[in-house]
């Protein structure tokens, strides 16, 4: 029998994937599941990307151009010049999904063996992603007591080596819910420039900031055009995570030519769900005021229950919709499984994203799990008061043990 | 500036794109251009498929399951099953597209450094995919004398190293038109089974068999359930380019797991195309019956006409909607661009993909061309007689200067 590839033993699963057949059990036994787990939200799709799918005239559904549908890019481009992110359409690659816009971004400038300095904790599929290519994760850790800020540049500098070729950040984070200031952004671009390194910033949730943050991009940075490359997508903004249209973009001509090469080799990104997020760019500004409002008030909601619970610690977040919350237990992994597999309260319990596998160094954030606040308001109350009943019942019983 | 990955610079650019300027120029001379060189199809997309996406009823564009929607994969398995060629739901994974059927077998099974055995000439993605996962393809001539059949098994022995993992076909053939009849599958089998290899068959073009030739699946051989894996996509079947959605099946649990983990990486495929290709399914037969009938129609047409120009020599394809064609010049190249830039029959012109592009062997291919017919049969006959006339043009100034 022939035997798999060394890579595939190594592509990390999804840190709630080994959680699912717990929620089956719960499910079974006929509990209610609230998810705090997920990052699917639950806000509509705006009716005019929607509507675009549905007047559709196309007789055959063509390839489109590898780079995407010039149409989508020039007014994609125009979205951003109205942000105030200066990006031409020379500038942007349309790519299946974010995944893809990090898996060119990672191919066009890493090689096997190359190395990528990430603030821990991260999105779990960077992980993925690093694999696939070859390329090896550096975790520089940032800490739930100082907000997951920013970590010292001299924390960064301890971990360049000959082999460091970017360092890869996610703003609003995932999950963390952090977001970097100016300050801090630049310290970032001093450091890249000062190393020569690419500086990858992952800004799928940029319109996700909250009191009055205003989100600053790697593209805004003068002087830092042959550095930096922006990942973004569809799938948050719009509430259109199954459209899986992303894209890639910098203003470096060798970075996007050799992208090209890669987006070529896989002809198009979709063709229908190009004109969909095509048509998204004409959301009201309402859409978003009131999807923010619902974000924000969710958020309050969230943190004002958490901070009832005794011996939570949390960070609240910024931005994006997720927030890493310390727990007084020692084993996140075991207790979410507990929650689903052993507890309920009134026939409900909760399924939370253990954080451990949002670290890359072993060992840390064993004590974390990561909420989403992608529920109703009501539901986010009923899920924290779960756990705030679920936290001394689960230590009565591992402190028996 | 930090510098970008080797693989970067590596990836091979398509063999028809750097022609593609010079269509710019004859398409400004006001010159009209067949384009023999597209695999783009002219097929109406089918209505159930389109019908649809029109009447797509979510609110909420989510991601599906990262196998692929289980209501698809049930019924995909269902139409293979129809088709002769055992498979469940489990065997299946969908993906965004052959492309990425093909990302996840090579990654599943191959690792840096690895070898890979394709007969060349060969669809020259294969190059890219190879390139981008860092494994190194290792080609097999087979030659337009034989038809491109399937060569010696001696052959791809003397190729075999510690570092082969697999063997990679496509068939029916792109660019080569061949149709592996039952026995050379499994004379491929017996091969792959002796070294404990991968067989990982490209079998997008099914569908597309003439002359009551029938195509042979690698899925159908028993004992082979360990080694074989196929790649499909709607693209062609359904003129579906534009959807990209694909499927990678086998019933090697191991491979599966693993491709399962680049699968739950980039989290789904696309979820309206996904609802597409499932209505696909409900094709009606009697539109393959037309859709084929025309595709014979016009091979032989091509056939029929390109065989009236001196010096051509042609290999009659079987299956998919490719040929390739020996031209009496020395290369196809220069023959290609000198089409599109400087010649023209009464204000029309063709383009033609040279075909050493689809060769890994340096040096081979240089006089042939590959001929899609995709175009309709007047077309047809109208792009072969400019090619009738241009040749002979071609080589008196080529021997002349």
């Amino acid at each position: 029998m022939p035997t798999i590839s060394k890579k595939g033993t190594q592509m990390p699963e999804s840190p709630i994937r080994k959680l699912v057949p717990f929620a089956e059990i719960a499910k079974k036994k006929g509990n209610k599941v609230f998810h705090l787990n997920i990052g699917q939200p639950d806000i509509k799709t705006p009716e005019v990307a929607m509507e675009a799918v549905k007047n559709i005239d196309l007789t055959i559904l063509e390839y489109s151009h590898s780079a995407g549908n010039e149409s989508y890019r020039t007014k994609l481009s125009a979205s951003y010049i109205k942000q105030g992110v200066s990006v031409n359409k020379e500038d942007i690659i349309i790519t299946t999904g974010g995944s893809e816009a990090l898996l060119f971004a990672i191919g066009s400038t890493m090689d096997q063996g190359d190395e990528i300095i990430i603030p821990e904790p991260f999105y779990a599929n960077y992980n993925g992603f690093s694999t696939a290519s070859g390329v090896t994760v550096v975790p520089v850790i940032s800490t739930i007591d100082t907000g997951f800020s920013l970590p010292a540049v001299a924390d960064f500098e301890k971990l360049i080596t000959p082999k460091t070729k970017a360092i890869l950040i996610c703003n609003p984070g995932n999950p963390t819910g952090y977001l970097y200031s100016k300050e801090e952004i630049m310290q970032l671009a001093e450091l890249v420039q000062k190393h020569d390194l690419f500086l990858i910033s992952d800004e799928v949730y940029r319109e996700f900031t909250y009191d009055g943050d205003v989100h600053y991009s790697v593209m805004n940075i003068p002087g830092l055009e042959q550095h930096a490359i922006m990942i973004d997508s569809v799938s948050k903004r719009y509430s259109m995570c199954g459209a899986r249209i992303g894209a890639m973009v910098s203003k470096n001509k060798e970075v996007m030519n050799a992208a090209m090469k890669f987006a070529q080799a896989r002809l198009s990104p979709p063709t229908i769900e190009q004109i969909a997020a095509e048509a998204a760019l004409d959301t009201p500004k309402s859409y978003f005021d009131e999807v923010i409002g619902e974000y924000r008030e969710r958020r309050d909601t969230l943190i004002e229950e958490l901070s009832q619970i005794e011996g939570v610690i949390i960070s609240k977040p910024k931005g994006a919709f997720y927030c890493i919350a310390q727990l007084p237990i020692d084993n996140a992994d075991a207790f979410a499984q507990w929650l689903l597999e052993s507890y309920d309260l009134n026939g409900e319990t909760v399924m939370v994203a253990p954080a451990a596998g949002f670290y890359s160094t072993p060992g840390v954030g064993l004590n974390q799990v990561r909420i989403a606040y992608v529920l109703k308001k009501d539901d986010l109350i009923s899920a924290v008061r779960i756990l705030k009943a679920a936290i001394p019942a689960y230590q009565a019983m591992t402190q028996k043990g």
